[in-house]
């Protein structure tokens, strides 16, 4: 099968205009079908702050209001996107930007939550693999932004890791998918203080290990209570047909490509 | 040949929901190859006041400073283009959100004016019919923000008539376009104070006679100057295999691709 790679990038690449020209430069030169999903870093909320548009967060997480939805679409559909896309056509990579309403790409619903409201937040329902598959074969990069919709005219904000877990498994059943989330740091750490404690590699079984508790009289060395939602997620995309993820520093990505960098995650 | 409209839609549409929304209930429904190109209405201005970016205006033209090709980026390729593909997805037609950066598909080039500097604004150089033909082929209704690049990296703003005008006769090789510029009034006006004094044909020997100063014993009608450069564009596009240019109220689009609406542009 071909391979694809399914790269997500993380917020703080996005605010960093040296690092993300960098980081387009390697992704331009991947010699494969690839696809990128951003999400917008700072840049929301720097705007709803200019604007007056107060930033409603419950439990850590924004909640997405009317305004906000606006102002999210703009940024991340309008913004970032396209001036991602306009960097890669100067790197010779034709590209194309997306989201998820464009040609009914990513369908998702409401958030339905016991408790909390998360407003206009989206839970990705099915992914159109067909439109994907012949933009890929037309040798177009795509580059997402993590907008959907819910087919009732309505769009919906959903969070940009998922976006690139939906549309790696999704692809699973005709590409050799690996799924890179890159970012600030150099994978998974064992100490998360220390840039050099990489996991080199992760399955299930060590997984499940290193996440039990230390007993105390342990060295407290354990996976950082932030990845486990990434892991959680990366894990459940190998079970659905993905075959690797890596997780490393966006600046490294020809070498997580490579696999001499970041963590690799397989079964097995 | 196939059919196709290129249809333009006019700012005081996209400033009014129920209008818009009717608007788009009708392209839904046209049973043919389809490709709209919007602008941004008041929006970008009003977002560009509540951001406090002053306007700047030489000879009633806005300038396209860094930070108005910012807001007009986020507001036409964002929330505009991507709430009219989600409505448009509603009404169950298939489509799919683009600017001119998007698969490379209009490259420009900064406007090089002698006198004055209109900053981030764009004159089309060319047009990438291949994709466009193949979304096309996939019964994919395109959707154009008038944004483009000039493949160093740089996004343009470019006036949405003109990328109309641009796609309708780059697409003139492979199909029987037919080019719309819906607005806000019924077509061309013989008198502009008369909303019924739609002129329903209009050739190149008559737009020659219409466009002479009445003479002093006249009625005083002729077409209000503003439509000149619209006409001057219709005309423009036929020369180019454009094989009719229709101009009327968006509210009658119906009636516009039916030719019961609107005036009509057509050779000979």
């Amino acid at each position: 099968m071909t391979n694809l790679y399914v790269i997500k990038i993380g917020g703080n690449i996005i605010d960093d205009e040296a690092k993300l020209s960098s980081f387009l430069k390697s992704f331009a030169a991947i010699d494969s079908k690839k696809i990128l999903v951003h999400g917008g870093g700072k840049l929301a909320t720097k705007l709803a702050e200019k604007m007056g548009v107060e930033q409603k967060l419950v439990d850590g997480r924004r909640i997405t209001d009317a305004e906000t939805l606006k102002i999210v679409t703009m940024v991340y559909a309008g913004y970032v996107n396209k001036n991602i896309v306009a960097q890669l056509q100067s790197f010779e990579c034709n590209a194309i930007g997306l989201s998820g309403v464009d040609g009914d790409i990513i369908l998702a619903h409401k958030r339905n939550h016991p408790v909390i409201d998360y407003g206009y937040v989206g839970d990705v329902d099915s992914v159109n693999t067909p439109l994907l598959k012949n933009l890929l074969e037309q040798n177009l990069a795509l580059v997402f932004a993590p907008i959907t919709h819910d087919q009732g005219g309505q769009l919906l904000n959903t969070n940009a890791d998922t976006i690139a877990q939906e549309i790696a498994k999704a692809m699973s059943d005709e590409f050799n998918v690996e799924l890179i989330y890159s970012f600030e740091k150099s994978g998974v750490l064992l100490d998360v203080e220390d840039e050099t404690s990489v996991i080199q590699k992760l399955n299930w079984e060590n997984y499940q290990n290193l996440k039990k508790p230390s007993p105390p009289s342990g060295d407290g060395s354990k996976i950082f209570a932030g990845m486990i939602p990434k892991l959680d997620n990366a894990f459940a995309a190998l079970k659905s047909g993905v075959s690797k993820v890596i997780i490393g520093k966006a600046e490294n990505l020809s070498a997580l490509i490579a696999g001499t960098s970041g963590t690799t995650i397989e079964n097995g």
